[in-house]
C-alpha cells in the first residue's frame, strides 16, 4: 500500500478551532454541568479495566442505590444514553412472544412501544393518555386484568404529569399477584421528586446521566429487582444485543459471583462524571434535593402565571418537579418564542415533544440549574419574548 | 409521599474525592488523551438539538470522511464504543434469516458472529484462523463461494495480524458479483495503517474514539456505502434496536433531506472529545500519521527482539502497527509481568484476549502514545519485570 494515493483531502473546517457558544440550558435536558462535574470528565484516562476504575464502578453503583433507594445487587450504570437503558430494560426482560402493557403519556411510553415491539412481541398494549392527563388509581383495575397475561408493565414518571407515587405503589402490589414485572422510566424525575425503588416494589427503574444528576449524557443509571433479575437470567433465548446483554454487564459490574471480565470499554470520563453527579446528590441528599426542586417549580409555576401564562398540568401535585410545561399563548409560534429566548439572552427553553408538540413550551430546572436566580433570568426572558415575538406586534 | 422514609442511607465512599491514578496506557486501548482533547471534553454543554452542536457533528462527520478516505454521504458516529458500532453495523445490514459469512481471526470476529446469532440469523458461516494466522488472497475463492448466499462478509481489520490491504481490496471487488456487502472493523487499527474505504470497495466501515484517534471511548465513527446504504433503507423488517436504527441516526446527522429530527441524547462532550481527535489527525495528515506508527512499531519490534522476545506474527508486513504483539517466553506468568509493570512503572500492557490469552502480551502505541520516548519507557519496565517475575528467580 505504498503507492495509494488519497482522495478526500483535509477538511479545512477542522482547522478552526472547536466553537461551542456559553448557554443557560433550561430545556428538559442536558444541564448545565458544574465545574465539579466538567473537571472530573476532563480528567486524564486509566484503563477500563484497572482495579481503580472498578472501584469507581462500585462507588458509581453505591451511588445509584443511594439515587433510587434500592438494595438490589443488581444496578449498574448503561455505557449510553437514557434511551439506551430503556432498551437494555426491555431487551433483557421482556422475550419474543410476550404480552407487554405500556402506559403511555407521552413520547417516552411511545417509543418504548416502539422498541418492545421491534423485538419481535407482536403484542404490545398500550393505555394512552391525552398530554398533560395522567393515570389514577382506578385504572390499575384495567391494568390489573390486562396483567393476568402481560409480562411486563412499562410506566413513565418523566412526563409533564408524574405518576402520583402511591399510584405506582398500588400497581406495583397489585400486578404481583401475576407474573408481572413493573417498570419505570425515571429518566427526567430521578433526584427531582421522590422514587423509592424498594418500597415502591419496582422491578426495573432507569435514568439519565444528564438531568438532576448534572453529568453529560452518555450514561445511564439501571437497576433491577430480585424477580426481574430471574427472569432476565432464565431467558429461553439469548437478548438480540451483545452490548447490552445483562449477563455480561452484570458480570463487568461485579454483580455476579465471576470474576470480572472484559464486555466493551466503558466511557471512562463519563463514568467519573457520573460518579461526581452521584456525590454530589449524596452528599446534598435526595429530601434536600426534592425539597428544593418542588421549591424553585413553584417559584417558577409563580412567575408563570404572573406573565398571564397557563400551567399544562393544573393540579400542583402531579405536576413534575425538574420539568415545568406552560400553554403556549395565542399568537405566538413556539419556534419564534424559543429561537428569540435563545439568541437574545442565551437562554435555551423547549417545545412540546411527541404529542405536546406545538402546544406548550418546557422549562427545566434540574440540579445545578435549578436556582431562583435561574428563574429569574427565564422569566425576564420570556417577558421581553412575549412582548416581541406576538404576530400582530406593530 | 411526605411521609417517605429512606431506607438506603447516602454511601461514605462517595465522600471521598475522585481517585484516578496517573498511567501511561500503552495497552490495547484507550489510550492517554492529549490536552486538547481533554478539554475539549472538559468545556460546558450546548444542547443536542442547538445549531452549534450540528455544525459540531457535521465536523465530525467531515473528519471521519477524511479519517476514512471516503465521499459517502451516510457517515456519522455512532453514540457508545467500538462494540456499538458493530452492533449497529450489523443489526442495520442484516435482516433475520440472511447467511453472513464471518472471517475470524480474533475475539472481534467472535463477537460480531455472537451478535450476528442474536439477530435471529441461524446462518452464520465463521472462517477461522489460528490467533496470529491471517486471511490470504487464494481464499476469496472459498470465500466467494459461499458469497453465492450470503449478503455480509465481516471482516477484522483489528487483529494482531492485518489483513493485507490488497486482500481486502480484492475480495470487495469478488464479491460485488454476488448480492454481499463487505464489513470491515478498524477499530484498532484506523489512522494507524491504510485503510481507503471507497478506494478498496468497502460497503460498511466502523472505528473506535479511543485508540488511534486518542479520544475517550464513548463514541464511534462508522460510514455505509452506497450499496450498504440501500439494502439498510429497503429492509423489510424493522432493525432491532431504536437506538442504533440507521433511519433515525442518519436524519439527526442531516445524513438525508428532512430536517434534523430529536432521537436521542447524544453524549456532547464524547462528540466535542472526538471532532478534536478528527481535527489532530487532520492537521497532521493521514500519511504522516501511518508513518509514524509504523516507525515507533519499528523501533519497538527491534527492542522486543533485542531483549531476546519473539514477536507473534512473523512477517512484518502484515503486523498491526498500532499493537505489537509477542510471545510470553517461558517461566512466566503473564499476570505477574502486567501487574509488575502497572504497579512498579505505572505503565499499563496487556495479555492476550480471547484465541491468544495466556500465550502473548500486547502494547499499543496510538495517536499520543505513539512515541520513541515511550517505547523505551516501556522497554525498560519489560526488562525489569523480565529479570523480576520468572517463576524461577531466586
Amino acid at each position: 500500500m505504498s503507492s495509494q494515493q488519497l482522495l478526500v483531502p483535509p477538511p479545512a473546517v477542522l482547522r478552526q478551532p472547536l466553537a461551542v457558544p456559553d448557554r443557560l440550558l433550561l430545556g428538559p435536558g442536558p444541564s448545565n454541568v458544574p465545574p465539579r462535574i466538567l473537571a472530573a470528565g476532563g480528567r486524564q484516562l486509566i484503563g477500563h479495566l484497572h482495579k481503580e476504575m472498578f472501584q469507581i464502578m462500585d462507588e458509581i453503583k453505591l451511588g445509584i442505590q443511594y439515587a433510587f433507594q434500592t438494595q438490589n445487587p443488581l444496578t449498574l450504570a448503561i455505557s449510553g444514553p437514557g434511551h439506551c437503558a430503556m432498551e437494555a430494560a426491555l431487551l433483557n426482560a421482556v422475550e419474543a412472544g410476550e404480552v407487554v402493557l405500556m402506559a403511555v403519556n407521552g413520547i417516552w411510553g411511545e417509543r418504548a412501544t416502539d422498541i418492545s415491539k421491534r423485538l419481535g412481541m407482536a403484542d404490545v398494549h398500550q393505555l394512552v393518555k391525552l398530554p398533560g392527563e395522567y393515570f389514577v388509581l382506578k385504572e390499575i383495575e384495567e391494568v390489573s386484568a390486562a396483567c393476568i397475561r402481560a409480562r411486563t408493565l412499562g410506566l413513565d414518571c418523566s412526563s409533564q404529569a408524574l405518576a402520583r407515587t402511591a399510584w405506582v405503589t398500588a400497581a406495583s402490589w397489585d400486578i404481583r399477584r401475576y407474573k408481572c414485572l413493573l417498570l419505570v422510566d425515571s429518566v427526567a424525575s430521578l433526584g427531582g421528586a421522590p422514587i423509592l425503588m424498594d418500597q415502591q416494589g419496582i422491578d426495573i427503574l432507569y435514568s439519565g446521566s444528564q438531568k438532576v444528576l448534572n453529568a453529560p449524557p452518555g450514561s445511564a443509571p439501571i437497576s433491577f429487582s430480585e424477580r426481574a433479575r430471574k427472569k432476565i437470567f432464565s431467558r429461553r433465548t439469548k437478548p438480540p444485543s451483545f452490548f447490552l446483554d445483562m449477563g455480561w454487564l452484570a458480570n463487568y459490574w461485579g454483580c455476579d459471583d465471576k470474576p470480572r471480565m472484559y464486555h466493551h470499554t466503558a466511557p471512562i470520563n463519563s463514568f467519573f462524571s457520573l460518579r461526581e453527579g452521584l456525590a454530589i446528590l449524596a452528599e446534598q441528599g435526595l429530601e434536600n434535593s426534592w425539597k428544593l426542586h418542588k421549591e424553585n417549580s413553584l417559584y417558577l409555576c409563580a412567575g408563570l402565571q404572573q406573565l398571564g401564562l397557563q400551567l399544562f398540568v393544573k393540579e400542583q401535585e402531579v405536576r413534575l418537579p425538574t420539568i415545568t410545561t406552560f400553554v403556549l399563548p395565542e399568537g405566538y409560534d413556539w419556534k419564534e418564542v424559543t429561537a428569540f429566548i435563545m439568541n437574545k439572552h442565551a437562554i435555551e427553553i423547549s417545545g412540546g415533544l411527541g404529542p405536546s408538540a406545538g402546544k406548550v413550551l418546557r422549562i427545566g430546572l434540574m440540579g445545578y440549574n435549578s436556582t431562583k436566580f435561574n428563574v429569574d433570568r427565564v422569566l425576564h426572558a420570556l417577558k421581553d419574548a412575549l412582548q416581541h415575538c406576538h404576530k400582530n406586534k406593530l
